[in-house]
């Protein structure tokens, strides 16, 4: 199979963790944002969302939406509980993080990173957004090591991906000791990777 | 179980769509968000977000984010499909809606029925980003009767909740004419009911 993919992109590397976690073989693909990469008539016949991270079949099928790619990749693993509760639970997580955590952190991030200037209203307005995903990650994680059950779960990968670089986006997460513990724990596990890496060519 | 909802909700709605689909019991609670009533102490003592839906189990557990009840709700049923890529590309078109589609066409359809005097200039931003994603659905729905496979699965849940409130929103559904054979198809099916609709006391 092959990952479509933007190494800085936090979407694409819940993909690649879990590759890396599983040990799973892929081709890695870069793909670069800023050139418009994403949005030419051969990837948007890929991706109509024009969005990376995609992961391509070898049979030719597609799956976009990172947390529904790791989903797929991890079915079966000790990365998905088993109970249907639980299942649900992990579910909670990921879709609260791409409503309430990425649009806010993530792209935080991006305006630091990238157009601070021009879009510096836009950023003044997700800091308390921002602010307030990261409390309430904070207050669940006092009295839990993991968002769901007693391990790491998808729940954990999909936040851990943009909270560890949250201060890129100008949050402190000094603020937050629980979630600071758990980034401790979460990148401490056998095969952690950094949101850089990419396998081997 | 019990639902918290408040009755012009899409997402609260997805719940209540596939509770008459499976014909499942709950007691419905109303919530007035205009009210403040997801605020309270008591409220997000339930659901930390403060939002609803929020479903509350018999033995205590809850259950936010309306894509998570719903897979919560369907797990087994005809709604989900059982081939792990079918069954991943569900999640893929739900994450979708929640990132891509919910915040345009149902922000809209917010600020045009609540906020329309103080929040114009944000309507019209939405503007664009919502005929993206009807497009996008549109353009998949051209050779396909169903999101995923040959059935309804809780995809095309997801997406129809908001879609076809979408005039509501000042969206013009009439230049998308496979969406609306795709509105059309979806309620005529068995067990339908409308985005008002509760169950009796």
């Amino acid at each position: 199979m092959r990952l479509y993919d933007y190494l800085p992109s936090g979407n694409s590397y819940k993909v690649r963790w879990v590759a890396a976690h599983l040990g799973l073989d892929y081709t890695h693909i870069d793909v670069d944002i800023h050139k418009g990469d994403t949005q030419t008539a051969e990837f948007l016949a890929l991706n109509p969302a024009g969005q990376i991270p995609l992961l391509a079949l070898d049979d030719g099928k597609t799956l976009a939406e990172s947390n529904a790619i790791i989903c797929y990749l991890a079915d079966g693993s000790d990365l998905v509980p088993t109970d249907s509760y639980a299942h649900a639970k992990m579910l909670q997580w990921q879709f609260w993080e791409q409503y309430r955590h990425e649009p806010a952190i993530a792209v935080a991030r991006y305006i630091c990173n990238y157009d601070r200037e021009t879009r510096a209203d836009e950023l003044a307005q997700l800091m308390p957004k921002g602010d307030a995903a990261l409390a309430m990650m904070d207050a669940h994680l006092k009295e839990r090591d993991w968002f769901v059950g007693d391990r790491c779960s998808l729940a954990d990968v999909s936040l851990y991906a943009y909270t560890h670089v949250a201060d890129e986006g100008g949050f402190d997460l000094s603020a937050y000791s629980s979630v600071q513990a758990w980034l401790t724990r979460f990148s401490a596990q056998d095969n952690h990777i950094a949101i850089t890496d990419k396998p081997a060519a």
